[in-house]
């Protein structure tokens, strides 16, 4: 395993690995890598030749009072993690080479942002997607993998891909968690004990919205008002959104007629942490 | 040579062009192809392996009252210009085809664009570099040839190719210019007679400024006042802007004590024509 910090080295490495007729699969993480980034390098490790995984805490997507510098961080950690998931190189650039001047250009994203996640982060997924930009061109890859946990980010990606005609195939890895539901996050570590305890019923209040769809629920306001009460209950933080949402177009909609996503994102004191799943009219899980 | 409509035959072709070692210059044109677009195509056969030209009429890049309608097209024409520089593939996208649907993304110019023509086509450049990036990932070129024409644009896809990483030179060729000095452009053809007697002022008047430099003049509000009087005696048609910027930069400044650009728009009845010089603080021409 190689761990690469020039832009223009592993610029050159790839081109010279496409020449070679090679496949990219390409993980791009914040670092301080869990189960949820292991399933992400291990699907990639079965579909590429080669893998690279890039741990990179971009600052253009947080905000001015989020947690980039109480972002976790351990390199060593993340090294022996990705070597164990046999990643040929990792991509760590510094804040210096990846935004050496101020931007001339900026890309932002205007539809499918201002849900979820992006109602409350302005500017969040335009420092998402001017990040992976910038990474799709240094790396050129044959394969992006992303986990369903940011099921936003996703459709988000996906436009990105769409509308710029990446010639790259977007992987969406369902949700490691937990043995008791929880979902896997670098932020999970920020959680206090007794938070802790009460952080699995985010999955708990998913998976009771979707029986509710499951036992005949059709109506959105009804299914987010009994979501709504069960976290309250349960779950020891403040509710930043629980949402319903066509998917992946993430549209508004009133009643439950087609694939939709629910999700949810609870503020703790020094955590926020979001969940989803996405299932049918049915109630029958089809993501997440 | 080869006639190319679908995105994705386009891309497919290119990353086995790749593969196999080659290099591609890509020529991005509107096609009714003119000397400019040769000089352009032939350093392109020069330099590289493969050569491909786009021809794109672009409506991102035309403002609600421009000529986006009367732009003129001439395929066959411009299909026996291609070959007779020994372009290998004319790519012919549909408009449907580069946009079919509205973008979930904007990118967008935020320097460098509110100065020249920006300033009077505001969203020109948005679009521009929107269907560049396009472009960029569908053929994946090794340079790309601009004329020194558009000097502003050069300046905008110089920052496109530099903020987002892309592995592409970015090569400035002369402005091909008529017998008497009129730059070529596909929209001199709708210039009438008297305004085509006129239109040589333009270049006239680039080179009146430029000498007055090399005669020692250093304040850019007496270089413009001048200038403008030149070309307001002998142009016949309305004077858009007449600008003095820091180059590449394009940064305004007060005196004359780097390399700059002096540029021109001008408004005719159914043109509009830019043109521009770029010289050092002696006045000796460096581009243009």
């Amino acid at each position: 395993m190689e761990i690469i910090t020039s832009i223009k080295q592993l610029q050159h490495k790839s081109i010279s690995w496409i020449r070679q007729g090679k496949s990219i699969g390409f993980v791009p993480t914040m670092g301080y890598l869990h189960e949820g980034h292991e399933a992400l390098m291990k699907k990639a490790r079965q579909e590429n030749d080669i893998v690279i995984l890039s741990i990179f805490v971009n600052p253009l997507q947080f905000g001015e009072n989020e947690d980039l510098d109480s972002y976790p961080r351990d390199e060593e950690h993340d090294r022996k993690v990705a070597e164990e998931n046999e990643v040929d190189v990792i991509f760590f650039p510094s804040v210096d080479s990846m935004y050496p001047k101020r931007l001339s250009l900026e890309l932002s994203v205007v539809r499918r942002a201002d849900v979820l996640c992006g109602k409350s982060r302005p500017g969040h997924f335009d420092g998402v997607v001017t990040v992976l930009a910038k990474l799709f061109n240094i790396i050129h890859p044959t394969r992006v993998y992303f986990g369903m946990k940011d099921a936003q980010q996703i459709a988000v990606v996906d436009a990105l891909i769409e509308d710029f005609n990446y010639p790259i195939d977007l992987v969406a890895v369902p949700t490691v968690r937990e043995e008791d539901g929880l979902a896997k996050s670098s932020r999970n570590v920020n959680l206090f004990d007794q938070e802790r305890v009460g952080a699995p019923s985010i999955h708990q209040a998913l998976q009771y919205g979707r029986q509710l769809v499951e036992n005949g629920e059709k109506s959105k306001s009804e299914l987010i008002k009994k979501v709504r009460q069960f976290l309250e209950n349960k779950s020891h933080g403040n509710i930043d959104y629980i949402e319903l949402l066509a998917y992946p177009k993430l549209e508004l909609i009133e009643f439950i007629d087609q694939q939709v996503i629910l999700a949810v994102a609870v503020y703790y004191q020094k955590a926020r942490l979001i969940d989803n799943v996405v299932f049918n009219e049915k109630g029958d899980k089809t993501l997440g």
